[in-house]
């Protein structure tokens, strides 16, 4: 047995995802979202509980997913789901997947050196879109905290669209180390704020080329003091009119946008 | 009197605008969106129905607003909303805005000479989103049909964040035909398509600094033929995932950054 002082980091942070991928499961819902989860073979499935109606719609994502559904009468259809959800008859308890570590992914993953870091994005919609997003544009992550962030539910899956099949997205613990972490992997830390005198194409140009992630606040309080301090740079999206900001998802797309076409 | 037949198309088109602005009336609720349109002049005010909670958050606005709210028990808050949503104990009916006619706001209008036009885009979350970045952006409309679009809900209004009070949203009766209108004021028309062999960025520069307007469909169905058949050039986003595709309003703040950095 390792003693707790000495444990390399690493096998520290490895437990600890082990732990709470134990701990957790998530009931996803919506045709598109159960789907994509069934053809995943990397997606532990729990639980499968289906109309007739969704059954028959998803006959093929159900022989591959090797999971016998319950089937239910949709009077009865009664899953732990956020309310107002519209489920279409389609829930699945499943396991939140398994990424790997921070260094694993950001280092040797698929796709660009880029990331999105999301400091306490809570509303699913917003981290769904993107998720979607930074799938389209080739990033290799989205990052955010393990609390105050939104978790991998139902509403979350539906706004991905699939992506949260593909797209890593990984909880930290604590968000201000793993950005030093990612500063010492050679990431140039880029700080969306709307008040920063640098653009976002000179933060880019200025980065030369090297890994960037893309550090985006929530609606309203925007980066918390720390997170902000962390950042290599604060970056703006210039804009022309007097009024307004962008939806974080929007923020995001348009930064990666801007990357991946300096890089293209 | 006019002869119907003789009557030009600009008194046409006003009188149209006139009677569904005379017939329709929107219910707008949150704290947020409720507070946006009372602090509107422009906006036709009808019911303000407040909890005596909202009523205090909202004490300023209502003074602004000039229309005596209507104090009820949170239990009995009973208004035609949108299911599900959030009011906050706050909800108003009103009158749609009257930007004027397309030529009124697209030649002469505020912004810069950038439209975005939106092709059956029903779920309000999307456009309220895209209105919000036309705003950022400084676009000078966002254009959608008068059917199969998202009307001017509580659910929009909330996602808008406070820009459907600012931002002109112009519904017309048929797309196809405002857009060769457009194109004969001088708008360049660039459709988004994911298979489209020309990028983004290419057919920003082919248009050589003319007014440019983005045009969207919505998720799953895209572009109608008419629409398509009806822009100057097709266009996309590159990207290097293999999978995906951009939710519509993110497309839409990826087109808009292109262009307004384009100009800058």
């Amino acid at each position: 047995m390792y003693d707790k002082a000495t444990k390399p980091t690493w096998i520290i942070a490895k437990e600890r995802q082990k732990r709470i991928a134990g701990q957790e499961t998530v009931w996803l819902f919506g045709l598109h979202a159960v789907r994509d989860a069934l053809m995943n073979p990397a997606r532990e499935k729990l639980r499968l509980v289906l109309t007739k109606n969704a059954a028959d719609k998803l006959l093929e994502a159900i022989d591959l997913g090797g999971i016998e559904p319950e089937i239910v009468d949709p009077r009865n259809f009664d899953v732990p789901i956020d309310a107002g959800s519209v489920h279409q008859g389609a829930a699945l308890e499943a396991k939140p997947l398994h990424w790997g570590t921070v260094q694993d992914v950001c280092i040797t993953g698929e796709g660009l050196p880029l990331l999105v870091i999301l400091d306490r994005v809570t509303d699913p919609h917003n981290v769904g879109a993107v998720l979607r997003s930074a799938e389209v544009f080739g990033a290799r992550a989205v990052i955010a905290p393990q609390r105050h962030s939104a978790p991998e539910t139902g509403a979350l899956a539906k706004t991905a669209s699939g992506a949260l099949e593909r797209q890593p997205y990984l909880r930290v613990g604590n968000l201000a180390d793993t950005m030093i972490d990612l500063k010492n992997m050679g990431y140039i830390l880029l700080g969306l704020d709307s008040g920063a005198p640098m653009t976002l194409a000179q933060g880019i140009t200025d980065a030369e080329k090297r890994p960037i992630a893309l550090v985006l606040g929530a609606e309203g309080p925007g980066l918390r003091d720390k997170t902000r301090e962390t950042c290599d740079h604060l970056v703006r999206v210039p804009f022309v009119g007097g009024f307004g900001s962008l939806n974080v998802s929007n923020a995001a797309a348009v930064g990666l946008y801007a990357v991946a076409t300096a890089w293209a």
